[in-house]
This record gives structure tokens, C-alpha cells and sequence, in this order.
């Protein structure tokens, strides 16, 4: 309910918005957007023609366009980057913090990229130049450069005073990043200690000095992770020296971790990040046949378990009936260790090595799991074909399966782990893979030694 | 590497207090403490015994311990509560924000919890039945009652002489919540732009009045999707009224965002959230034969459909090897087109109706991947049993059934969301059921029909 009218919203501005430019009623619009939330009009804006946009875009000020913009999915930010000339785009860009600007250009063309650099004041092309050198997915990526810092020397009052005078220009000033006389950051205060302390207290007598900062290099994922541990509202980013170089907000950070999740659940899907629902065909394919391809490889290698047994499968055609749900379960089985243990790995709770206990489990789980859905399958495949030996036969081949689905559920992660590997995605492949070949194999391989009792 | 260290960090923590437990080296203890921070002592304090924790939560003092104990694991947690005498709880939860009590009353046996809500103040009392009443996973179960809300008509000067006054006691003072004569909630100033606002200026004339709020019935999930959209440093929570009844802070969602991420992957896996790696034996039985039984009923679907085809697999023995391979490529391009639809469902970029262009789209990806796969099969099929016709009907067999996965893998996960259930996780169950039965269906019938150039 909450989210229909969220989508109400949006479709209630996109409305509005389109009655207001179908009239070419300018001050209307100028009222709208005074109140709507940049995000909002981003989300709107993406909706109309590059025409369109152009126009809303000669009406709009820079700072309330630099806000939609800082605001605004990737693809509309391309679009406008696009149509707008860059005398425009260097005026916004004066009211967007550096992060975003960053982001900005490094989606842009490199010729684009480099003539807007140029047009910059050297101050700030340094700084950009700077942050463009770091990996999109590091720290150093995502950081910006707007914080405060202080000499440690400096009193409360002092310091009261000279934020004052620069906050309106810095994105964050709830934390006080403190410097000693190297320019090594030496501590933080929080703002609000900065109210409930003396006048004339020394930032080194009220900072908070065991700071958790993390270097340029460090992966996004992990300089999240120390965020969300340590409830953090903003991590600086230090040069080996302890030279403050930027700071990475909370913000920022939980579009790192929604990002992160959306990327995990796609590639779990066997698809690439890169695409969304309006991608084009030729893209969808490019992205999507090389991961099938793949399977099709692992696929053959179970297809090659089953042609070993063909002549007794002629004998006994019950058997290809039969075979596809011991594979399966394995593989069902395989999937429910692997989230288990993927999570324990990303937790800590799982390393290399010491786990017999652990894989001890999963085997023993294998057992009684085996010999539930064993169970059932086997007085099934009975009544089907009204052999009990048969019924015998995938009531073993289902524990040994399950059995074989948590080793591997359990080993492959960790390997994948240790050899750096992504454990989530690609183990899946191989537990799959494992279970389909043992699965026939030790199934089809019974089936050949009573075929006898099978005939 | 990153991670390397912070590992470092907590195992030189544990060495350094079992060390100073093992000689009963109560000063050193106490000076560790002071420096590290609270949830990495709650990590390691959770490694040590009953005794070991009781003793060292003597040495500790309540605000530090209060500290801990709010950045814990619920099993340390529930521990902590177990050992503890309840006069000593009641001490430190008057350090500890009412959303972190909830939480933590929440995990403990109802008696024990109506006992020491009975020890609590009046006052303090009412607040936490009242929080106590919400929904673990709604925006009420999720709030805080710890903020900082002032009537419109105060000047700046006042406010932050009050800000002064009541701060230390405050989760959240970066966002001021301000309210009509009514204690409606009507705008919100944050802390930087008083310090940047004259002396003399009204709240109400610098307030922020767009505000973005919950009621405490939305869905934590909804709630975190607004905070990271509007990029929301707290979201207040409100009444029908527009009445302020809590707030809920960014970290408090990043909580949220990574506790339904490890949820969406676990489900995905086919295992309950509530299962890690610590489970018992039986625990883990009992929560993953359920999701096995469900899946062996499927996989029984599939069987029967093979079994619909017995005489014709008796006479061509190659069918039995070939089919598992349709079947599941057919089963790794649906959830392909399953996890990007899924996110544009997520996304509010794919809904309900109007949707024929997008479904197209699919159909003539499983057209092209499925000619792809199909041919690449059709030859290797064609060489190992050297008939050519075996070839052409697991190359037709393949497109069909990847152009179903397309279907399928489109419309159920709208489906189950029209229905209001989770699209992501029951949505592969289906998929995987179609693509097989539609798999073995397709390429049996159209071996059988085709039978006599197969022999």
C-alpha cells in the first residue's frame, strides 16, 4: 500500500508536470518543482523527449538542476549530459558534490570527459583528475572531498565559528575531522559534542581518536561492511600516511550495498549487472548465451554419465524415468548447503580449514534428508512400476546423492573462497554439476548391478 | 587484505583479553575496553564461557556494557539477558535507545520479559509495551523513541539552548523535528542550517516542509526503500493524525537492507532464514526437508511426463541421455529471464499489464539462444549417436522449451506479485516445474512422432 502510493506520487507529478509543459504554463512549473523532491523529478524527467527535456531544462536553475541531476538514475544523467552544452554543465557542476561529479564523468564518452575537465578552474580539476584515477568500485571511487577538517589545537569556539562559515559548502559537517600538525588525521567530533563541550575546549581534548578509516584501494564491499558494523555516518578515506584524501557518507553507502545485492541476485540468476529490463535483444544475448553456454558444457558431462549405462537403461526403461529426480534433489540439497555456508564465509563464521564438525553436519543432514525424500520416492517408483527393488535401489541412491550434495554444498565455497573467487555465484555451477554426474551415476551405476532384481 | 586485518583486529582482542582474564588482570582489562569499540567486544566476549562473561560484565561498567550489549548479536544478546540479574538489566537498559530494548525484550521468554518491563519507570514502561505491540519487521517495530522535537513558534536561540539541555540524552540530534500547535509534525530543521540561521529566526521559517514520513504498520522493507531513495539521514515514523511517534535512524535501515539481503539469498537456496551454520542437526532437518519435499513433488511432475514416453524411450535409448540436457537449459534460462524481471519488479519498471513488447522480447531470446544452444547440441548429439534426425529434434526441442522459459520465466514472478507473494523466491519453483515438464513433453513427443527416422 505504502509503495502504490509512492508510485501514485510519481504518476501524480508526471501529470502534473506534462499539463503544465502541454500549455507551456513556465511559472506552474517553477511552483512544482519548488516542492517536489529532486529524486522524484529525476525519476519524472526520464520520461519525456529529449525536446522536452531540453525546455524544462532553460527553466530550471542550475542549483535546483544540479540537484536533479546529482539525484538522477544513470541513464537520464547520460541523456542530459548529452543535450546540454558545457558551459551549462560546468555551471551545475559547481553545486554537485565531487563524487557525483565524478560519477558523471566517468559515464561520459573520454573526448566529452576530457573537454569538461579542461573547461574546469585548476583547483578543482585537480581534484577531479585525482578522483578519477581511482577504481569505480574502491573507496577511493566513491569517496568526495566536501568534509571538514580542523588542526587539533583549535577550540570549540573557534571552530563553531569557521563552520559556519563553510558549511553551506561541504556535504557533510555532522562529523569534524581532526588534524595534528603533519595533517595526519588524528580524530573526529561529532557535532553534537561540539554543542554539549566548553568554549574554550581543545578539539584534541573532545575528539574521538581510535577512528576506523579505510585507504583509497580498499573494495566498496568491504568499506561497507565497516560502516554497517560499526554504525558509522561517514568513513574517512587515508593515504598510507594518514593523510585524509575524502570521506564516504552513509548515503553512498547503502546505494553500495543495494548495489551489491542486486548484483549478487543477478549473477545467482546467471545474468550480467549490466542488464535491465530495457536492454536491447542483441544485448539480452550477448549477456545471457555465454553463461548458458557454460551450463550446456556441465550439462553434456551428465548427459555422458547417462550414455555409460545406456544398454541398461534399454533393459529397464524405468530407469530414465526415474533418474532426473535423484539428480535433481541432489542438486536442491547442494543449493540449501551453499546458501548456508556462503553466508557463514561472508559472516566469518566459516573459514578454511577446522570445519569437520561443520562438514560432518551437512553429511549426516544428507542421511536423513536422503532417507526422507528416499523414502517417499522409493514407495512411489513402486506403486509406478510395481518393482520394490527398484524402489530400493533410488531410496540408496538418493542418501548417497544428498550425502554427496552437502560435501560439495560445503567444500566448493570455501575452495572458491580461498582461490578468491566469487563463492556464491560460481559454485552453484559445480554443485550442480556434481550432483547430476553422481547422482546418475551412482543410480544408473546400482540399477546396473541388480539389474536382475529389475527385470 | 581489508578484511584481513579487521579479522586481525578481533583476534588480537581475544587473545588480549583471555590473556588478561587467564592472570585476572582487572586494570589491564578495564583499560582494553576503554579504547575498543563495542561491538567488536561483543564479538569476542561472545566467545567466552558463562563464568568468563559474568565476570568480566562485573568489571564492566553499566554505560559500557549498555553499549555492548546494544551492538551485540542476538545470541550474545540472549545470553547476556539469561546470566544477568534483572536488577542489573534494568540499570544498563537506561542507557540503551528504546529500539535496542525492544529488540533485545523481544528475544526473551514472555515471563522473563514481563518481569523487568514490571521493574521499569512509569513512564519508560509505557513506551515499550507500546513499542512492544508493533510487528517485529514494520516501521514501528523498528523506531526509536529518542529524538528531538520542538514547537514551530521557537527561535533558533532557544532551540539550541534546549539542544544543549537534552542532547546527551538523544539518539538522533542532526535532524530537529518540529510540530504544530496541534504536535502535528510539520517540518524538520537539521542541525547544520540552525548554525547557519540567525539567532532570531522561527522554526517554522526555516524548516524543511516536504516531509517524508511512515506509519508505523509500513513494511521495514518499504521503509528502506524510501531512506535510500531520498538518501533520508532518519525517517520519522506518524500517526494517521500526522502525530510524531518515533523515528527511525540510517543505521537502523542499513540493518534492514543487509539482514533482507542474506534473506532474499537464503530463501533463494531453498533454507530458512532462521538456519546458520550453528544449527543443530535436527534444526536443520526439520527446516530444509520441508523445501526437499516441496521440490520432490515437482520433480515427480517432470518424471511422470518421461514416463508418458516409456515405449518410445525403449525403442530409442538415446532420448533418455539427450532429454536431461532440454530440460535443464530450459531450467537455466528461465531464471535468467526470472532474476531481471524480478529486479524491475523491484525497480517499479515492470508491472501488471502493458507488457507485450517486454514478453516479445523474451520469446525471441529463447528463439535466438535457443537455436544457439540448440545447434551446438543438435551436432554434439548428432556425433555421438551418429543420427542426424536425433540432431534436428533436440535443436527444435531446445528452442520450444527456451521460449517457454522465456514465458514462464516473465509471468510468473507478476503473477505471484499480483497475489502478493515474494516473486523471487516461490517464482523459481515454478519456472523450473514448467521448463522440465515442457522440456521432456516436447522432446519425447516430438521423438515420438518422429520415431521411425530415429531407429
Amino acid at each position: 500500500m505504502e509503495e502504490e502510493k509512492v508510485r501514485d506520487k510519481e504518476e501524480l507529478l508526471l501529470e502534473e508536470l506534462q499539463a503544465t509543459l502541454a500549455v507551456r504554463d513556465d511559472a506552474k512549473f517553477c511552483q512544482i518543482v519548488e516542492t517536489a523532491y529532486p529524486v522524484d523529478l529525476g525519476i519524472v524527467m526520464g520520461k519525456f523527449s529529449d525536446a522536452e527535456l531540453l525546455y524544462l531544462c532553460q527553466l530550471l536553475k542550475n542549483e535546483k538542476l544540479a540537484d536533479i541531476l546529482e539525484h538522477a538514475e544513470e541513464t537520464l544523467q547520460i541523456r542530459l549530459m548529452r543535450i546540454l552544452d558545457n558551459n551549462r554543465i560546468i555551471k551545475l557542476m559547481r553545486f554537485m558534490s565531487k563524487d557525483n561529479i565524478v560519477d558523471i564523468l566517468g559515464d561520459m564518452p573520454v573526448k566529452n570527459r576530457k573537454e569538461i575537465v579542461r573547461l574546469m578552474q585548476f583547483g578543482e580539476q585537480k581534484i577531479i583528475q585525482e578522483l578519477l584515477g581511482y577504481a569505480e568500485d574502491t573507496a577511493g571511487g566513491i569517496m568526495t572531498t566536501e568534509y571538514i577538517s580542523f588542526r587539533q589545537e583549535l577550540t570549540v569556539a573557534e571552530t563553531l565559528q569557521k563552520i559556519r562559515e563553510i558549511a553551506p559548502k561541504t556535504e557533510e559537517i555532522n562529523t569534524i575531522f581532526v588534524l595534528n600538525g603533519m595533517k595526519q588525521l588524528v580524530g573526529t567530533v561529532a557535532l553534537r559534542d561540539m554543542l554539549l563541550a566548553k568554549d574554550t575546549a581543545m578539539l584534541a581534548d573532545i575528539m574521538h581518536k581510535n577512528v576506523i578509516s579505510v585507504e583509497p584501494e580498499a573494495d566498496q564491499e568491504e568499506v561497507a561492511r565497516l560502516v554497517s558494523k560499526y554504525d558509522l555516518p561517514v568513513i574517512p578515506v587515508v593515504s598510507k600516511r594518514k593523510g585524509l584524501l575524502g570521506i564516504i557518507t552513509v548515503d553512498d553507502i547503502i546505494d553500495v550495498i543495494v548495489e551489491e545485492h542486486t548484483e549478487d541476485m543477478l549473477r545467482l540468476g546467471g545474468v550480467s549487472k549490466e542488464e535491465n529490463i530495457a536492454s536491447s535483444l542483441l544485448d539480452s544475448v550477448r549477456m545471457r548465451l555465454p553463461w548458458l553456454i557454460v551450463n550446456l558444457l556441465t550439462a553434456f558431462l551428465a548427459a555422458f554419465t547417462v550414455s555409460m549405462f545406456e544398454s541398461t537403461i534399454s533393459r529397464v526403461v524405468a530407469l530414465a524415468v526415474a533418474m532426473p529426480i535423484v539428480a535433481g534433489m541432489g542438486g536442491n540439497a547442494g543449493t540449501q548447503t551453499l546458501a548456508i555456508v556462503v553466508r557463514g564465509i561472508a559472516l566469518g563464521e566459516v573459514k578454511w580449514g577446522n570445519n569437520k564438525r561443520l562438514v560432518l553436519k551437512e553429511i549426516f543432514l544428507g542421511v536423513i534428508n536422503g532417507a526422507a525424500t528416499g523414502a517417499i520416492t522409493g514407495v512411489l517408483i513402486y506403486f509406478m512400476f510395481g518393482n520394490v527393488y527398484l524402489g530400493w535401489i533410488i531410496f540408496a541412491a538418493m542418501i548417497c546423492n544428498l550425502v554427496i550434495a552437502g560435501f560439495f554444498g560445503f567444500l566448493v565455497p570455501l575452495i572458491l573462497k580461498a582461490l578468491h573467487a566469487d563463492p556464491a555465484v560460481a559454485s552453484s555451477i559445480f554443485i550442480t554439476t556434481a550432483t547430476d554426474v553422481f547422482g546418475f551415476f551412482i543410480f544408473l551405476g546400482l540399477a546396473k548391478i541388480f539389474i536382475q532384481y529389475l527385470l
